[in-house]
């Protein structure tokens, strides 16, 4: 035997999905999504340099990319390149965005052993999540020059030095094919 | 006057430009750049596990990149995601491969993060020139896991802590939108 109470309280939840899923609550579902990742664009700083709403210092922009100043260069000449379109994260880049990222980044490659800066080199890095050191929560790769002595490196941990034997290699490579779903 | 000696060698330079440019001469040529080409290739790591020369552990493939274990990894997980096509350095990368690298990559990080690896973030680096620590001369985007407390790291040089006024921004931007023709 049910208490009324509860009873009550189950019609009440089931008429909430329901509503959830009319026309009303739908179209309120559209506005709040719509709303809220503008209120995220709104908070990101990348995406208020080139709405011009914050200082910038681009060097090129089309309908997809963009490609602006490093503050706090590697080198001189370090370049952020961007999606337009905010994706805070690798997960969230669109294809489209995804396919025009990395010819801009190899262009101004190409333009910083062009420019007359010290580039003898370029790296090209990009962190995705906290944990990789991602700092801005919008999509960029790092394009920067480097050359001999400047004081660039990376950092190892302490199992680098000893490489695994080819069945781990195997075993690791089972699941990220499984992963990849080839 | 000339020295008959003298316009004999000058005949001769003028008769070895002329049969350069000759069907024979061109088709030569063809035929000397195929063979060097091929030459390069064979001597390339990443080609020779490509063509099963060299043993590799390949997680994908498709008509374009492929993707690979490294043998020395950062992290459990650490993948190489190069063209089929052997380009030595970025400025060598037919727009085709450009295109497609990065997406592959992002699936590959995507993978990562599925693959029940430990894996709280990725990093991608890409090295273009010795003085940017390349390594292999066949281009290849690195995609490796990171976790908190992994180890891995970036050094700086000692200028890095002092970002520059804005007027040396775009003193530096200026060259690099010259060099990209914008």
């Amino acid at each position: 035997m049910r208490r009324p109470g509860r009873a009550r309280k189950c019609r009440g939840q089931v008429a909430e999905g329901w509503w959830l899923l009319s026309w009303r609550g739908i179209l309120t579902g559209i506005v709040f999504i719509r709303y809220a990742s503008e209120a995220l664009m709104a908070g990101c700083i990348f995406c208020r340099i080139l709405s011009g709403e914050m200082p910038g210092t681009l060097v090129y922009r089309d309908e997809h990319c963009a490609a602006f100043m490093d503050i706090q260069p590697v080198n001189p000449g370090h370049v952020l390149v961007i999606p337009t379109r905010h994706a805070a994260q690798l997960a969230d880049l669109d294809p489209e965005s995804s396919v025009r990222l990395f010819p801009v980044a190899q262009r101004v490659a190409a333009a910083l052993r062009a420019s007359g800066l010290r580039c003898e080199g370029v790296n090209i890095f990009l962190a995705d999540g906290a944990a990789a050191m991602q700092e801005v929560f919008h999509v960029h790769l790092h394009v920067f020059p480097r050359y001999r002595g400047d004081g660039f490196g990376l950092r190892f941990g302490p199992h680098y030095q000893e490489p695994p034997p080819r069945a781990e290699l195997e075993e690791v490579a089972t699941r990220i094919r499984a992963a990849l779903g080839g």
